[in-house]
């Protein structure tokens, strides 16, 4: 922003913030440790073929029996002729995922890994390093404690809440003999089309940044020491840009522009960064037409030369294949392998035909297309981290060294991240919280479904097996059960989903008796939402809640009774049409084991809701406007005979979230109203809880820059706290701004501050400064 | 796109296009021609003031007698008192607009022109230029001749039809009196939620291209001799990627990368002004978070110095202001002057407040802020272009010169556009042609209005004023009336559009009654769409076609009666919900005063339809893929357990266009299989009519890069020619590809020829062919 009159040609950049300024892992790793040493050492006794087999990595089913490469047997047991071929001619190094997409035991995967171990070492006695997806709790393994999914995480604004979900993340991953962990997501997701936006932490950058970090801490431990048998290595993505393609659909090509590449998606990466992350995984998209995955601009001189990402890239799931087949980048997969490791690519992640991918490197090295140097360098990264998660020393962690796997404890910390993350939009005439009392009909597809309170990336890949592991846990159904006089709770679906089918088939399930049974209750508990999915099946091509469910909502307005609209739901589909026909709107995301229990409890005021929504929930399917918009999309009409105006009009705005308690907001005070681009600005605010009940409160601080030579955002997110209250208490909450907030990214790419006219907004509070200089 | 192998890191490029090779106007221009020295003379006497006043226009509203600057008291007459500080002491040489947003007769435009040129001459006898959006016959003047809007004529793809269209309205923009045309619109219009589509050529870069070519000559002459009173100056709008904004509403930041900006964006501009076409108009939106009229990099850099344009670049509506009002890059009106003259606008379409942008840009000469260079370069091109128009010789051209004004030959000409136009997208059992024995219901919002035929800028802004001038008109109701017997036709509407409110506004309008009176007929012709707009009052959240006309449509079809569907509309409303329920789909677009004539002649069979859409027509709100879009938007499933695929799933697809005849395709042949770069290579291909009437048929090809270094889409028009077969006749089409049509623009924004494997298809036949080096 600039003051009046500020009127040089080329604008005035008072501070050029600088580009590389680390402070973790990343920098100060040694020149020559203890472990540099022992990857020198092994790399030059390794032949071409064995540095090219670490740089593989193939998912579980290829060395499993199975009918073909793409399937296991059950149960599942590892092939000592395939493994032979993978490990002892390909040297591969690297395994993934579960074997048919289906959680296994604790003691099922030791015996795994093991065995891999075993066979894997090579003559070498290099271990293999096994990843997996464990998203929001450990995936793949069966009595994990699983949280709410990344996006109501963010809902909770809890740091400690969510940074303890992380900590037993990693505790029950290693608990499964896994060193490794493709999470979190940092992806930005100001796209509610895109099928993965509830694996972000919605669509704020900041908000995105700061979650980033702690996650890393709670990986990798607070120094990120990975050979900590109950940490492990975090795996930042997707880098870079991935949630945005232009269509909304999944790996689908995106146009972004430099300057926002860096002013919305780099920040959660380059935060994360500095946090010490140890890997990354590559955006399986395009950009500008060049699939991120073939572009040595952001894998070489933006990840490394300019973020200084010393960690190991690996790419996502048969990204290099996509190059030829998907693509039509490269024109064969040789062609495909060499552009991706040229561009930086140091694993791939091949799943499948590892054979191509390992042939063609080792002809391509042989043919000078690949340089050598090119292949030491990615190997010298995979045997580091190797090292470094104690792989030599302990090739896999056993089980019954994790008592905790599953306990009480983690079970209650998903539980209390869930309550935080539920979110109330709506509460007309409080009829919420209900009396215990209250005679309810509860009702919907996602009414009775353990499945659909988890998501995708819960015991399968699509989510389709939850209900095979999650029956010791409580739907919404059996928590609302368990939290008043069953007599009082009656349960008919009136839809429900196609259990076999995809994630949008649905079919009408006793509709009419429960319309009939909704005259007998007081209120209608209808739980609203979608199916399972991620990925390329979650794409939509409607935002429309489906035409079924909305047709239920609006019969069962007609009965006369309050409903309590319950959404259970990826991303914000469209509620418009019935919205204005419901008394009260719960958010839940996708909450978890724990997330029926948690809705009971806030149904029934035995907890106060606190979650705040962390992207805007839209009205209508082409109006897809995020909070931190630009003034021409938000502008009152202009005089004349051209009447331009926008027409800015989220359903529920980014950050809003009700509570039973009031929060009122005074004495907004800035240390001064004049600064210099280097002083600090210490901002505070006094909140109080004027109602008569506990409560808790995210204090939000949006920064606006009034002027700026990119039209600035109408505000952005640059602090925020959670408080907790008690009835009639009052606390001064106080935040400090630095050039890093007052910031932005300008034409030149570069992170500048420019002079002029600012304003902090807080609530309903707002004041102005100003930056000279 | 490269053969196999092709293992170079780097591309091959075999061909570099010039990236400036002008054959127009543009580069033959004299250095010193007589218009030169004229100009040279007279900036030599011209103060400061003088210079500044000729690089601002303002709406005439502003000089007439009214209440206020932004409206004129009817009769409309010219404000003396006004005029004198408009035109004596503020200078100002341009006037656009009409008063009232309210068409002219050709004689109230002589008055009104000549007063103007009378008083507004000033001490050196410099005339006025008046402008005007003519943009489907000319828009403001009472009587005018109206064809298709753009959208339509690039439908009916007859570039020969669409020639005589310009030149039509070029005679009757003379007829009232007016030299300077802000036409053709040749953005890019492949969003459908866009509230200006419609007055695009729509999806397609090579369409567009080539139709804008032949605007720009019919408009300005075969030799761009714009002397002649029988042509206009064109102006070619709206520089650059102004209708992909990511939000799809008007004048809202859009994303491009420079890539996709000259691959896309750029082609139909460049060969406009290849054609050469003397003014510009710039894109009131924001390309990466830069407002365009303040881009330096666009306006002087791309289109001065790389494409060559030697005319006049003028904003659009208020522009200059936006960037300190709306887009706050600039913290005052004066630093928005200062940033959008120096970036290189030449005259700035103020509209209203003339005082700050004279003064401010007075003062900032002063101070040295802009240079004299850029104002004596700005005020050389505004009198060029004067004298070049011949308007020192005639300051305005005499209605009564202009005996073909409105004649029997232009309305055939804007007959004959609609016809060809008018597109048959579904024909079940061939239900069409209907027999003239056939009693019929016409319903629907646009059965029965001369309004939407027309859409906006037609007698008004937004259209709202066509009634009062279109009286001698057909609507569709009354050109079906004149086409059978009356007795057989009636017409109730069912639903209407609130004449007064929003374009969206509408209601039921005798519904129930006319779903009895379907009972009694033997087919309904059931007109949809929308009602009239243009930009931001045309924006939309939902582009679903309304709840009310979808019901109204799906009770209609529960009659059991046979429907026509009549899409009169500016944009692919989305119609799947009741799509299957219509026998037949006819889309006209916004078709003119003629298109109730063109369709009941299609609809009748008196006319056999030819026209072929011009755009990706979607089935859901959050699909909106266009037809040249990338592989990775239509794979199918990949194998494995993460069975990823991509469903591309429009409507009705670009290009796609029924006839009553049948056409068979055969004999496609090459000249060559292997080619070099630069080598031409011929297509040919037969096409015979082997139905039994005579028809038009376009005959497309398209052209596929297999593989290349940015992904290729899967498919680009590079070749379409419409022809005309009588029953059992055959012609064979001769395509010619060179270069030109083989390149695309790599990661380096070059025009580049990759050696490899090509495709081109002709309707269901293809060939391939490699191009070496």
């Amino acid at each position: 922003m600039k003051r009046n009159l500020s009127l040089s040609v080329s604008k005035i950049l008072l501070f050029l913030l600088p580009i590389t300024s680390f402070n973790g892992w990343a920098q100060t790793k040694p020149v020559q440790s203890p472990i540099d040493v022992k990857v020198a050492q092994l790399v030059s006794k390794m032949t071409l073929e064995e540095k090219v087999g670490q740089m593989a990595q193939v998912t579980v089913d290829v060395i499993t029996k199975g009918k073909d490469r793409f399937s296991s047997f059950e149960p599942v047991e590892l092939d000592p002729k395939i493994m032979d071929d993978v490990f002892n001619k390909y040297k591969i190094g690297s395994i993934l995922n579960t074997a048919n997409n289906r959680a296994r035991t604790t003691e099922q995967w030791y015996k795994i890994i093991s065995e891999i171990q075993r066979v894997g070492k090579g003559r070498l006695n290099i271990p293999v390093i096994y990843g997996i997806d464990a998203i929001h709790g450990t995936t793949y393994t069966a009595g994990a404690t699983f949280f709410p999914q990344q996006i109501g995480q963010a809902a909770s604004r809890n740091l400690e809440l969510i940074k303890k979900g992380a900590q037993i993340t990693a505790y029950e991953t290693r608990a499964s003999g896994i060193p490794w962990n493709f999470s979190p997501v940092l992806d930005l997701g100001p796209d509610p089309r895109f099928p993965r936006i509830w694996e972000t932490y919605g669509e704020d950058p900041y908000l995105t940044s700061e979650i980033g970090k702690v996650m890393v801490k709670g990986y990798e431990g607070d120094n990120n020491d990975i050979s900590s048998p109950f940490h492990v290595a975090s795996c930042l993505k997707h880098f870079l840009g991935y949630q945005v393609a232009a269509s909304g659909k999944d790996r689908t090509p995106a146009f972004i522009s430099d300057q926002a590449l860096r002013e919305y998606h780099l920040p959660s990466f380059k935060a994360a960064i500095e946090a010490g992350a140890h890997t990354i995984m590559i955006n399986s998209g395009l950009i500008n037409g060049v699939p991120v995955h073939s572009s040595f601009k952001i894998l070489t001189q933006l990840l490394r030369n300019e973020l200084g990402f010393k960690g190991l890239v690996v790419t996502d799931w048969g990204d290099i294949e996509n190059l030829n087949n998907r693509d039509h980048v490269a024109a064969s997969n040789k062609e495909a392998v060499m552009m991706a490791i040229n561009a930086g690519i140091d694993m791939s992640m091949i799943a499948y035909q590892y054979e191509p991918f390992c042939n063609d490197l080792v002809a391509l090295v042989k043919e000078g297309k690949v340089k050598t140097s090119r292949i030491n360098e990615a190997v010298t990264r995979i045997l580091t981290l190797k090292f470094q998660l104690g792989l030599f020393e302990t090739p896999v962690t056993n089980y019954k060294d994790y008592p905790k796997f599953g306990s009480k404890e983690f079970e209650d910390a998903a539980y209390q991240t869930a309550v935080e993350s539920i979110t109330l939009l709506k509460n007309n005439n409080n009829i919420l919280p209900l009396k215990k009392t209250t005679k309810v009909l509860i009702t919907g597809p996602n009414a009775n479904s353990m499945r659909t309170l988890n998501g995708g990336w819960t015991y399968s890949w699509q989510g389709e097996k939850v209900e095979d592991f999650a029956s010791k846990y409580n739907t919404m159904v059996k928590a609302v059960q368990n939290k008043i006089e069953t007599k009082n709770v009656s349960f008919i679906p009136g839809v429900s989903y196609k259990m076999d089918g995809k994630y949008f088939e649905e079919y009408a399930d006793q509709m009419d008796e429960a319309i009939e049974a909704a005259k007998n209750v007081d209120a209608i508990i209808l739980c609203l939402g979608e199916n399972t999915y991620t990925e390329t099946p979650g794409n939509l091509s409607d935002l429309y809640l489906s035409d079924l469910q909305t047709e239920y909502a609006k019969k069962l307005s007609a009965t006369g009774k309050p409903i309590i609209l319950v959404l259970n739901e990826g991303r914000p589909r469209i509620i418009s049409k019935f919205e204005p026909l419901m008394q009260g709107v719960i958010m839940t995301y996708l909450p978890g084991n724990f997330g029926g229990d948690a809705l009971a409890s806030i149904l029934f005021g035995d907890e106060n809701p606190s979650g705040k929504l962390p992207f805007n929930y839209p009205k209508f399917p082409n109006s897809l406007v995020n909070y931190n918009h630009k003034p021409s999309e938000s502008r009152s009409v202009v005089e004349g005979v051209y009447n331009y105006d926008a027409d800015y009009n989220p359903q529920y705005e980014f950050g809003f979230g009700l509570s039973y308690t009031k929060f009122e907001y005074s004495n907004l005070k800035l240390s001064a109203k004049n600064i210099n681009t280097n002083d600090m600005l210490t901002i505070s605010v006094e909140v109080k809880n004027t109602g008569n009940r506990e409560g808790k409160e995210v204090v939000d601080l949006y920064l606006s820059d009034l002027v700026a030579s990119i039209t600035p955002d109408v505000k952005r997110l640059k602090g925020f706290q959670k408080i907790d209250l008690k009835p009639g208490e009052s606390k001064t909450v106080t935040f400090k701004l630095d050039k890093k907030a007052f910031a932005f990214i300008n034409a030149d790419n570069k992170s500048v501050v420019e002079s002029g006219d600012f304003k902090v907004s807080i609530a309903n509070l707002q004041s102005p400064f100003t930056i000279t200089n």
